[in-house]
């Protein structure tokens, strides 16, 4: 597959990126928003192309055109205001899907929160972080995609330890953002993932293992 | 019909509840978020209901039990933060929406804001507004209900001329929010608007005739 990774820059992007640039099977393109970070991502050997969030989707569809698939890594951030969280999280993330219709990119995969789609357990601190994650997710579910979406508990920046846990629902827990980037490349063409939702925490199973479960 | 209106004690909902009191084909509930709203509505002869669009939809669709249909004109108003906007109005709107389904109230009107349904369109000041009302728009039009989606120009306070423009698409112009509760009532039983949005504006017709047109 070719994988437009939007979000590349980001830390879970950095660890996919990766993962896909080493890959066999894949091919890899990031999408980023400087023209730095895409110069940064062209000394490595990876192909990088820009487009903003903010921007039309069809600057978007532009950056994902070629691609077999395409992965939603990308974030507001937390020392930003909820009307960003808005503007990225939620219609950046369903402009994405848009783009990926536009472009013919059938599947998608999107990064989304632990229990996003359960209103009762979201955190009371970030609600509205919460909100936005969830209707990007259902904006999804709506599209004509083949999508998986994956709602790890609290990120952390450990070195992944290549084992983790899967389930429709799952009690809040870590997980390092490397093993989440491992996740999602395993998810990429297994079918078991397709049209699912799934939290995801660390445990004792292999990406593939875990899904295998799903 | 017997008609919710959801963010009664707001501008638009007060006008609305008036005109629906004084209906003979219509029966109106109220529903306000605090006991001295409900208190003041029922002094007035007008059946209250309490419930919180930040509350669980369980509590909207009581709200709802044994109404046809539902209007939503509640928002979280100019002076509050992003994070209120992302949760009265987009969340609490589908909530809205979610429990209206529950109930079987079968009829929804949707208060939204011109152009809402156009990226292009947004103003930038608050583009995080628009991007919620948008959403909350498309989760209503994905619903199993009977929409109508009113999006009113630039509020004002000034009495209705009781003249009115509506299209799919208009220029930004002011509208009153009485003549903005005019056209939700004639609206309601209007099956020229049924699975239907449309820009409102000051104009030259009666909103029977504008809603005719559309």
């Amino acid at each position: 597959m070719r994988v437009l990774v939007i979000g590349a820059n980001g830390q879970i992007g950095r660890h996919l990126v990766k993962l896909l640039k080493d890959s066999d099977k894949h091919e890899v393109r990031a999408m980023v928003r400087k023209q730095e970070q895409a110069d940064e991502f062209k000394a490595d050997g990876i192909k990088a192309v820009l487009a903003d969030l903010e921007g039309p989707v069809s600057d978007i569809a532009a950056a994902a055109d070629g691609c077999d698939a395409v992965v939603f890594t990308a974030g507001s951030g937390g020392s930003t205001g909820a009307d960003k969280t808005l503007l990225i999280d939620l219609d950046g993330a369903v402009k994405s899907v848009e783009a990926a219709e536009e472009a013919g990119a059938a599947r998608f995969l999107m990064v989304s929160a632990i229990q996003a789609h359960n209103r009762s357990n979201w955190s009371e601190k970030i609600r509205h972080y919460f909100s936005a994650k969830h209707y990007a997710d259902r904006m999804l579910m709506n599209s004509s995609l083949t999508y998986t979406i994956v709602r790890p508990g609290g990120l952390t920046n450990d070195s992944g330890s290549g084992k983790v846990k899967a389930a429709e629902n799952l009690e809040r827990a870590d997980i390092p953002r490397e093993d989440v980037a491992a996740v999602l490349y395993a998810a990429l063409d297994e079918e078991n993932t397709y049209h699912k939702g799934f939290d995801l925490v660390s445990g004792d199973d292999t990406p593939a293992e875990a899904l295998k479960k799903l």
